[in-house]
């Protein structure tokens, strides 16, 4: 059975995976990526871990015919090198090449949302559409967009940032070197460092007292959703903004459809619930907004969207 | 010599022309419409425009080869209909079967932001790019891109109103049904209306006391210019949002220049600059932002537009 193995290089995680032709990922294996930052050490990780998807497919009798990559920051996928990730510490890494030298095949590098809108596209929540926007938020924010089939890359394939759009006058620093950017409200390390600014901490209703321990987006949902007035503000900031950049986005793409990624955005999310609502009242002059459809793949979006751009690409 | 028929027709104006597959506009009308409105009467004054610019044609011994119409609203290009038009009250006019009844000739029938930016890419201020966005200010508020070299509509060629994209939570209500829409704060009529509401007239240094009459945009820029706080402020209001939304776009379409046109961004309107610079401080990650061009064609870009649609497909 033939199989694409495949990467979704994050801040956080590492995911590598098998999937075949037949959008089956028949195998999954996630790792940390820890502190390691800089091209050297994301280097020796990606190397380790393709190598280690690719004895598994060897192992399983499975036959490789390419590999996919998802990958963060600004990517340039002619090339093949992620020309700088702020998050990693990348700058110039040319990642096809070194994929090419432990796995021998074709190699596709593409920026990790524009991947898993892809992916939702041809296998997931966008299936049916001629055009399809995608909006992603997680630790940070960006969209995409397929139109007439085709991903769209823009100039310098830097189409869909628009987590780097100013959305705030004068407002806190963003980690791009703007300020007030929409991720600086909406993205879900704004949320935290806005939360942490204003020392909320979830209380634990069950067993004893309070934990300390890293602020994350789930206890800031968590303590908004339990009546703490100080996130729910933050979060009700955070959708509004969201809802905002949604609609920006829908004007400006004017997609069939709008499907929502990345962490933040779940079923139940007050996140998903502010986008869904923004869209839905974005009727001007009678036009029907599009509908707003969750992700498929959920965290596997990047990798689904990597082995499928392989296989088209074969 | 060739010629191409072409009319811009806008809420205010009607423009028709000759245009030659040199670039040149050989003759140029222009009419107001007055306050027609209404599928009927906005045929029968297409139509007479139209029949005098073939008369004007033939009697100059031009050999027309298309008609090219540049016209508001959403726009169906394939069929040749205006779908919507709030400002001249249309619902599907079948614009491009008129035509062909007055010159059975190949008829090209686009968005009038789309053509002139169409127009601006193939012959003005977009020259030698690949990814052109286009941002245009006048009574309303649109833009479009050209991606790849290809001009971008959307699922139904609605991509691009940015004008309807709210931006004031609540704001003031919008033509379009909404309510805080970019236009509200930022368009041509928004900046009159909100002028209005302040009951602000500039005075007239020259001769006599102030003239009484309808609020222009000129007049509030002319205000705001000599220190009328309350204007001053409208069009910094409306700059920080303009420059927002370009911004957006920017962000989202990843031009390699960004145009503006449209009556509101002129050599040294204050829109202008406060755009420029919002576009130019947008550097993230240490990407440089596109440069910001002026349309080349000021009032003339929808025209030149409309005959570059009629020679490229023809």
């Amino acid at each position: 059975m033939q199989v694409v193995i495949v990467a979704d290089l994050g801040g956080t995680l590492l995911r590598t995976g098998l999937v075949t032709p037949a959008r089956v990922l028949v195998h999954q294996s996630t790792q940390r990526v820890g502190d390691r930052r800089g091209n050297a050490a994301i280097e020796a990780l990606l190397r380790d871990a393709l190598r280690e998807a690719s004895e598994r497919a060897q192992a399983q009798a499975l036959e490789p015919v390419g590999a996919g990559l998802a990958v963060p920051g600004l990517v340039d996928p002619e090339r093949g090198v992620i020309r700088y990730s702020a998050n990693l510490d990348l700058r110039e890494l040319a990642v096809a090449a070194i994929v090419r030298e432990v796995i021998p095949l074709p190699v596709v590098v593409e920026n990790d949302v524009r991947a898993a809108a892809w992916g939702e596209w041809r296998w997931g929540a966008g299936r049916g559409t001629r055009h399809m926007g995608y909006l992603s938020a997680g630790t940070g924010i960006a969209a995409a967009v397929i139109s007439g089939g085709r991903l769209y890359h823009g100039a310098t394939s830097a189409a869909g940032e628009i987590g780097h759009a100013p959305v705030v006058r004068d407002g806190d620093p963003c980690r791009c070197g703007q300020r007030g950017c929409l991720e600086t409200m909406a993205g879900g390390w704004g949320i935290v460092r806005r939360a942490g600014q204003l020392v909320v901490r979830p209380a634990r209703s069950a067993s004893g007292p309070a934990e300390e321990g890293p602020l994350t987006t789930e206890a800031v949902f968590e303590a908004a959703a339990v009546g703490d007035p100080a996130a729910a503000a933050i979060i009700r900031e955070a959708g509004e903004f969201l809802g905002q950049a949604a609609v920006a986005a829908v004007r400006l793409w004017d997609p069939e459809r709008l499907v929502l990624g990345g962490g933040l955005f779940f079923d139940g999310s007050p996140l998903t619930d502010a986008v869904r609502r923004a869209v839905a009242g974005s009727v001007f002059y009678g036009e029907t907004p599009p509908p707003v459809h969750l992700a498929e793949f959920g965290g596997n979006s990047g990798l689904m969207g990597a082995a499928c751009l392989v296989l088209a690409a074969g």
